[in-house]
Order: structure tokens, then C-alpha cells, then sequence
């Protein structure tokens, strides 16, 4: 497998075009080449004050472009003329060419011409208005995979945590705390743990209510559905532990008892990760058949177009998806 | 009013005389006296290689001590031979005198012969088992306040977070969110913060679903009972904000934004304060007449007896309750 690594633009009315062009001006997406489109790339790199856009028909062809230089592959069937339309602003058109691009970039992927995808930003709401049947990311991707069963891991250099669900009210996310979720999500962690070359994961597993229900006092989650689902994991030789409090579970992970959390909503997961900063958040997808990394944050329509984006996150992104694509 | 902080000294089988004799030791508890057993507070003092216990009758008492001597007011009524009773067990003699000490303690507070409260952690199974009606300290104290309404802040040197709801299920929390809980917790929060000398406090309150239920796609709670619970004290003349997006509001906060986050659930604001480390957390009780702070931690039994607990957050509790208490 080539080890380069594919960069999709995200939305070009929003910050994506202009990380990127910071994090090659800064030499730090050195081996990976855009997937986007020419003129959005080429104002970026100005306003980023990065090198020169150039165009690329296949990633192989990085190779021969001078350092810092931004390689920028423009997928057929692009909307014309994205760069005429204003910044900070949900259209249709950008949400299409954003959709565009996270497919072809999935291609070069999944054939094995590059090692890893890195998504930047999209707007939910454009994609939307393009006609696109997907939320976000995570579920274009699951489909393009054949809809494997995928969960959301959020990650920084101390945490790393894995989501039973995402986007769903805290009352649904209760709703869909079940054994077989919870199973699942602890056999995809555990699997791609391994593949991150963790022989054996230690993976604990957060309680669902205060101090984990204490004995069933404050809630019952805790002894009908999450540890009979720690137990059957454990029968399948992952080394789960759990329910523990979800109070200190975090501290206790970032300190190096445990290499994963599982987390058993949304905001339990990802309030530990924000913390410390954003900047330095990783949202990688577990489950498909390739690595998948994107930075944590959105589009910044409030910023974008002003030279103010921070290219952290990708930038972090990007090392992940090297570490994790190249093994 | 006197400026000396009464210490209940807690369970006996559990870490709490430990902790405080470590405290006396280091120097760090002066200005305080212990309200509790002369024996189990001298076995502790042994443990902890600390000067010697001094019984007093009255906290004025404590002015003609030596340094690092610790000042030991007895209850009348204690059980007999604590000592005797092993340590890391409940008992029920441990959860009476814990609570006889506790009474005692709030009384020389109320009365104004202390300016605050301290206490040391106390088992809820031995409460029980002693046929107290409470099930902790929180409790206890409301009622002998004559039932005000209360609230939990657990704060450290980063962040302050007061929380709508405890010791409920995560359903029956998200119950528990009400108009009118938002509103009173964000007017005892602010009360609370003008207390300790903040003019105007910044409050933000965190929404209850992810992504401050991004517009209702995740959750109506955010529109209907939070936004108008903000509106409503803002037009109380309270510097609030939000409903936030709960997973970045804490980092924010720590930032500077805000002074104090008010969260929907427990583990919601007790994951962010706990994260870097429960030694330096605090627990507040806001809402009562006078000031009572406690580390955040409980009786630890499976350590007790041993030498190895760490005074350090009921440190940082004697610390907040001084700078609390004196104003």
C-alpha cells in the first residue's frame, strides 16, 4: 500500500481549504496530497501565505513536487466556479463538491493508492441542500464501506475514548445503551486497538450513571446491561473491565491504567478530551475497512476566510492517520 | 464572628482521622480544631507520626496550643471504645458518633464560635446502620438549616461547577431538569459567588444534550426549560449564559470565560473537575447559612488504617473554607 495519505477539502466556504494550506505551509502534511479543487486550494494557500497548488492526477505524482508545495488532485465532476461564492455561508454547490471529494478520496483509499484519509470540515446544512441522504462523515463513509457497524473514537495524546452513540438527545442515548451496543462498541475498540498494534487493549468500560448506579441505587444500567456485556467480551478474550465510575474512569485512563474508555454518550466521552483544548482532539472512525481520522472541530463559518484558522486539530489528524494507516 | 474552622472528624473506621492528623502535621489545618473522639483522633495522630492531641472545651481554646498540636473537642454522648472497632468496616457506633460530631460541628458554626465547616468523609452504610435518616452530609445539614434549598459545587483551582441535581439516576436527572431547578440553582450560585466577594459572576449553563441539542435535533430540553431558565434570571439581574455546548463549555470556563459552570447532571460536571485529578477537588455546599466545605472523596476503607491516605483535597477544603469563611 502506498503510504501516502489523501486530504479531502471539506467545505469550501469554510476553514478546511485554509488548515490545509497552513499545515503544508508548515511542512507538517508532508506525504499526504489534497483531494479538492484547484482555485479554493490556490486562494487558501494565499491567504495562508503557503507555496504554490499543484496539480496532481494521481498521488503518486507528490513525488515530484518540491517541499511545502500543496499537491491538489481535482476530481472530475466538480460545481464550477466555488471560489465565486461567499465564504462563511451554507451553499448547496459547496456541500456537493465537499461530498465529492470525501468519495473520491475514499477511493484512492480503498484501493490501496493511499494509506489513510483525512477529512477537513464539513457543513452539515450544505451537504444537506446538495440532496446528500448523509449527516456527516461517519455515515457517508459506513455506506461507501457497505455499512459496516462503525463508532466514533475521540482522542488526544492522554485519552482516547470510544462512543456508544453520537447525535442523539441524552434520553435516546439512554435509550440505546444495550448490551449488543455496548458489545459491539468494546469488539471494535478492541479490534482496532490491535490494528493499531495494542496486543491486548486494556479497555474499561464507564457506567452509565452516578458512581456506576452504586449497587443499583442509582440506576440499574450498570447490572442488566453493561456488565453482562463487559462479561461476554471478556469470554471473547478482550480485556474489559467495568462499569466504573464515570467520574474518575478518565482521570484514571489519562494517568495509564487503561489504553481505551468506552464511553456510553456523547458529551461523557468527549467533556474529558475538550478539556485540556481542542486544538489538540482527533475524531477517528472506528470500524471501516481503512483508518479515517478528521480534526474536532466544524467549518468556522465565524472565522473562515479570515486568515484566523488554527490547523492544530488537522494537523494532529493527520499524524494519527500516519501512525495508525502506515502499521 | 471567630475565624476557626470546625473539622468533624468524620468515620472513624475510615480515612478521616488520618487525613486530619496528616493535615495537623504538615501545618496546613492551623486555625482549625477537630470535633471529634479523643482516642481514635490519637491513634491517628500516631499513624500519622503527628504532635500530640489536645482535648479543649471551646474552640478558643486553641490559641494557647504549641504549633501542630491538634485540638480535640469531644462530644458529649460519643459511643464508647471506637477504638476497639476495626478499622475499613462499617459500624454502626462509627456512623452515630460521625453523626453526633457533625451536629456538634454545625453548631459551633451557627452559633458563630466558627466561621465554617469542614468535614471529613463519613460512610453512608454506617449512617444507616446508626438509624440516621440521611443518606450523607448534604442532607443532614439542609435539614438542620431548616430545609433551604441546597446545592453541590465542586470546584478546584480551575473550575467551579454547581450541580442541578445529585444523586439521581441519569433518567431521573434528566427528570430532574426543570425550569425552576435551573433557576434556583443559578440564583444559589449566584447568591453563593457574591458571598465570596464576585460582584457580577459569570455563570454559563451547560445544555443537557450534545451539542446543546444543535437546535432541537438532539433534544428539546435546551429551548424549552433551560433558554427560559437563563432568560429568567438574567432579568433577576444574574450575569447568566448558555444553554453551552456541554463539551466544550467546561474547557472554556477554564480558560477564564466564565467563573462558575452550572451542570444539568452529575457525572457532567464531575468528569471535567475530577480530570486532572481528585487530590485538589473541593465540595461546596451552597445554600446554606454558613460556609461548609469537604474533599472529594469518601472514607476510602480499603486503605484505612494504613498510613497511606493523602490529606491533600481535605487540605484544599480547609483552604477554600478559610478563604470562604473569613469574609
Amino acid at each position: 500500500m502506498d503510504a501516502r495519505i489523501a486530504i479531502s477539502m471539506g467545505d469550501a466556504a469554510g476553514i478546511g481549504p485554509e488548515i490545509i494550506a497552513k499545515g503544508f505551509r508548515e511542512g507538517a502534511l508532508e506525504g499526504g496530497f489534497v483531494v479538492g479543487d484547484l482555485a479554493v486550494m490556490r486562494r487558501a494557500a494565499r491567504l495562508a501565505g503557503a507555496a504554490a497548488v499543484a496539480p496532481i492526477d494521481d498521488p503518486r505524482d507528490t513525488a515530484q513536487l518540491p517541499p511545502r508545495c500543496i499537491p491538489v488532485l481535482q476530481p472530475p465532476g466538480l460545481p464550477p466556479d466555488l471560489v465565486g461564492l461567499e465564504v462563511g455561508r451554507v451553499h448547496a454547490a459547496c456541500g456537493a463538491a465537499a461530498a465529492l471529494c470525501i468519495r473520491e478520496a475514499a477511493r484512492w483509499v480503498t484501493t490501496a493508492r493511499a494509506c489513510a484519509l483525512v477529512t477537513a470540515p464539513i457543513h452539515k446544512e450544505a451537504l444537506a441542500a446538495a440532496g446528500e441522504p448523509f449527516p456527516g462523515h461517519t455515515e457517508m463513509l459506513q455506506s461507501l464501506a457497505g455499512g459496516v457497524p462503525v463508532r466514533m473514537m475521540l482522542a488526544n495524546e492522554e485519552l482516547r475514548t470510544v462512543l456508544v452513540s453520537i447525535h442523539l438527545s441524552l434520553r435516546e442515548a439512554i435509550d440505546a445503551v444495550s448490551f449488543d451496543a455496548v458489545l459491539q462498541t468494546l469488539r471494535i475498540a478492541h479490534s482496532a486497538a490491535q490494528h493499531w498494534g495494542l496486543a491486548t487493549p486494556r479497555i474499561a468500560v464507564a457506567g452509565l450513571n452516578p458512581h456506576a448506579g452504586e449497587g443499583g441505587l442509582f440506576g440499574s444500567e450498570e447490572a442488566s446491561i453493561i456488565a453482562p456485556a463487559v462479561l461476554a467480551a471478556r469470554s471473547d478474550g478482550i480485556d474489559a473491565s467495568g462499569p466504573y465510575a464515570p467520574d474518575t474512569v478518565f482521570m484514571r485512563a489519562r494517568r495509564g491504567e487503561f489504553d481505551i474508555v468506552i464511553a456510553m454518550y456523547h458529551d461523557q466521552g468527549l467533556i474529558p478530551v475538550k478539556y485540556l483544548g481542542v486544538e489538540q482532539g482527533v475524531n477517528v472512525t472506528l470500524g471501516l475497512p481503512f483508518v479515517r481520522t478528521s480534526p474536532d472541530h466544524g467549518t468556522a463559518f465565524d472565522i473562515a476566510g479570515t486568515g484566523r484558522a488554527d490547523p492544530s486539530s488537522l494537523v494532529s489528524a493527520f499524524r494519527m492517520a500516519q501512525r495508525l494507516g502506515t502499521r
